[in-house]
């Protein structure tokens, strides 16, 4: 049996569960020397929780306790959708189109910058930024998958490496196949780390031929991986497509068989009703970047007609080239309030509904549902606490209103991540500090080549 | 003369100034007892600014200096529309459109609970928030403008009191008369107060009558202040008076000579082309409210044809019972964000656009021009400091964009009104800590009656 070795106290417990949202107060949370969640119980009898399982014994003196006061334990964010190393182009190419942004500076940029080293550095960056603001998870899309992971790793962030395919020769490889071959290879040599998941990330229909989407999913199906791709993400690339191929991205993505619950569709932004019936009817998944989506005068994607039509909705922030920050509480916010105004209608996407996006619909977008995304026995301790004391947050009448309304990322005090403490008194674990700080004297160098190129 | 009685280094300075925003590379700004800019200057040379006057020696040892090291030195923001007490309602009625919000909630709230002690205490509370916030001036509209500014005084804060008239009765007043007669006699006992101004805040067009706007015209006139109303925040609004009155609401403001320099139209939602064309001929001001906007699914204010068109755009965040936050760096980047979607174009509203309509054009809007919005010699000193030297805001390379897009009111680390430290190291003042701290008891007592009528 896994033995409770760690704990956490707060005045709240607030997580997607299955009858809906289960607010706890005064819970403790228990979990074992795995990160595995053992025990939830709470002092106040009247709303003990249905997640409470009491087959396990605490035995008190063995456990490492922690006791945050004022606060709400939350589940750590999933952000189901970013490039992690863009970190390094953050703010480079602003008040740009999504073509002329990509076309004109973007990959340029790219072309002239991108290797392993200036992922590993990007990406330490990019992971400190997110542990820091509650985000436990993400989907990372981006050259150099390996090196990524050496630093989700060496920072303790989970994180699935959506392994990049493009038809154009980069740096990192010459054509579709010898991206495809290394994702294999990088899946291989990695598939053993518990804080990493794969998944496969061709660009975009407009950048990816049939035959190479083919073949994705044929390898995706057999090892069980998610296929993650950017979707509908301007109306340019819809009438493109029915141009090029007479149909819709969503009808030929169905045609080649990529749709299904292994799905993940980042943006969704230019989704007509037909659209909406094809990813439901696959119960595919789509990741809101609302932030982005704005930015780059994408438009605004129909998350409260999604949900509506049984579509799993996730959030994610995309780079932090187009958004400029890697901030899910942020993203959650937009995705609230948009939801209102794309839909003219003030009750749509209510903060329940924003949270769950935020957590546990991202997991089950990454097909992580039974590792994170909620605070339930069985999964593993990906934790957040926000403090509710300060100023900013007074009065509070719920807690859920608050956490998507009000807080913000600096309110997240703690974070653990596997059950490992990450972000102590918003200040980061000491490992990962030392290792971010190594970085200091290549994310200046990095930054002015980039400074020189823009 | 003035004599520089204080100063502050950085290592860069963003203002607006008259040849459009002026940037400075390691600035000290000096300023006299009296809060005055007195000079303003730079080590590095080959930057150095118009702004600064040599006619002023600074005595070097007789000036209180602060070094803030890797930090923005940027003009305080200017939250031109808010209802500062209903801070105490924050979160209380979310995922509502106006008309349930106000009518089902707000309104029978407030019935209930606003008296001037409510109204103070919620304005403390609020005044914290928007100081630790890097706000250091708003207009604030709502009942009991006395017990308002004895908590804009004490904490230390620049406000200007849009004075509420509305035609039906509250614990406040009677009536529209004696809303008017409250307001002239606030003003007469406040005038003296170097951190008040005043305006009239007559509630809405759909809320007050003809007669009633044009004794506020004449008065206005007569005094010399601005004249704050809500316009054409939503669509059913502009329906209703146009069966109404058989006019669009600005057009009979303008009808009504409401319309002019002093007039403060609050979200400008639904605003046509002539509406546009007519707030431009008449010099008016809008105050564009983001979030709040949103969040009762009310629109996105048109602020890039607005501002196309010639028409002084300011920002707001509203109460906080309709946002959830007082966050004038959050309603700025949204601000940007959603002029790209609103107007399909990514170059709308860039970053300078938002940063000047989150600081200069507030102060324009409240008549406040020449005493803040900017860091000019001649201004008084609403000064705050944002660090850059998190990782959140690594790189950078340039400091505009960090300010809309990618800082956020965490990131404020020194806040100065009026030449007097209000927030250093992000920390409230001493002064304004104990007089919140005194509110405590309060607080809770509001929200615990706010609890059990929502």
């Amino acid at each position: 049996m896994n033995e409770p070795a760690y704990s956490v106290t707060a005045a709240w417990l607030v997580t997607p569960s299955e009858t809906g949202t289960t607010i706890i107060r005064n819970p403790t949370v228990y979990w074992g020397k795995n990160g595995q969640i053992v025990q939830i119980e709470s002092r106040d009898s009247s709303v003990y929780a249905d997640l409470h399982q009491p087959s396990v014994v605490v035995a008190g003196n063995q456990v490492s306790t922690v006791n945050l006061g004022n606060s709400i334990l939350a589940p750590g964010l999933v952000n189901a959708h970013t490039h992690a190393a863009m970190s390094l182009f953050r703010g480079a190419a602003d008040d740009l189109s999504l073509m002329d942004w990509l076309q004109k500076r973007i990959w340029p940029m790219e072309g002239q910058l991108v290797d392993g080293a200036f992922v590993e550095t990007g990406t330490r960056l990019a992971a400190a930024e997110m542990l820091l603001g509650g985000t436990t998870c993400c989907a990372d899309m981006y050259f150099y998958p390996v090196d990524a992971a050496r630093a989700f790793i060496a920072m303790g962030m989970r994180a699935q490496l959506a392994m990049p395919v493009i038809e154009f020769p980069t740096r990192y490889a010459a054509d579709a196949d010898r991206y495809i071959s290394l994702a294999l290879e990088s899946r291989d040599a990695l598939k053993s780390e518990p804080l990493l998941s794969f998944g496969f990330g061709p660009h975009a229909p407009y950048t990816i031929h049939d035959d190479t989407f083919k073949r994705i999913a044929a390898l995706a199906a057999e090892l069980a991986i998610p296929i993650h791709t950017h979707l509908q993400e301007t109306a340019q690339e819809v009438d493109d497509a029915l141009k090029k191929d007479g149909l819709r991205p969503t009808a030929r993505m169905e045609q080649l068989g990529v749709l299904g619950p292994d799905f993940v569709g980042a943006h969704g932004v230019h989704l007509n009703a037909a659209d909406i019936a094809r990813l439901a009817k696959n119960a595919a998944n789509i990741v809101h970047c609302p932030s982005s989506n704005l930015k780059l005068a994408s438009g605004i994607a129909p998350i409260s007609a999604l949900h509506n039509a049984g579509v799993n909705v996730a959030i994610g922030t995309d780079g932090a080239a187009s958004n400029n920050r890697l901030d899910m509480f942020e993203e959650m916010r937009l995705a609230a309030l948009l939801a209102k105004v794309q839909s003219s209608d003030a009750a749509a996407f209510p903060a329940e509904r924003a949270f769950h996006a935020a957590t546990i619909n991202g997991a089950k977008a990454l097909g992580l549902g039974d590792v994170t995304g909620s605070i339930e026995i069985g999964k593993q301790a990906d934790l957040i606490a926000i403090s509710v004391d300060d100023v900013n947050l007074q009065p509070m009448f719920d807690p859920i209103s608050h956490i998507v309304y009000t807080a913000s990322r600096a309110d997240v005090s703690h974070v653990w991540v596997n059950g490992q403490p990450r972000v102590t008194h918003r200040v980061l674990a000491d490992d990962a500090r030392r290792y971010l700080e190594d970085s200091r004297a290549a994310i200046s160098e990095f930054a002015a080549k980039v400074a020189a190129l823009r």
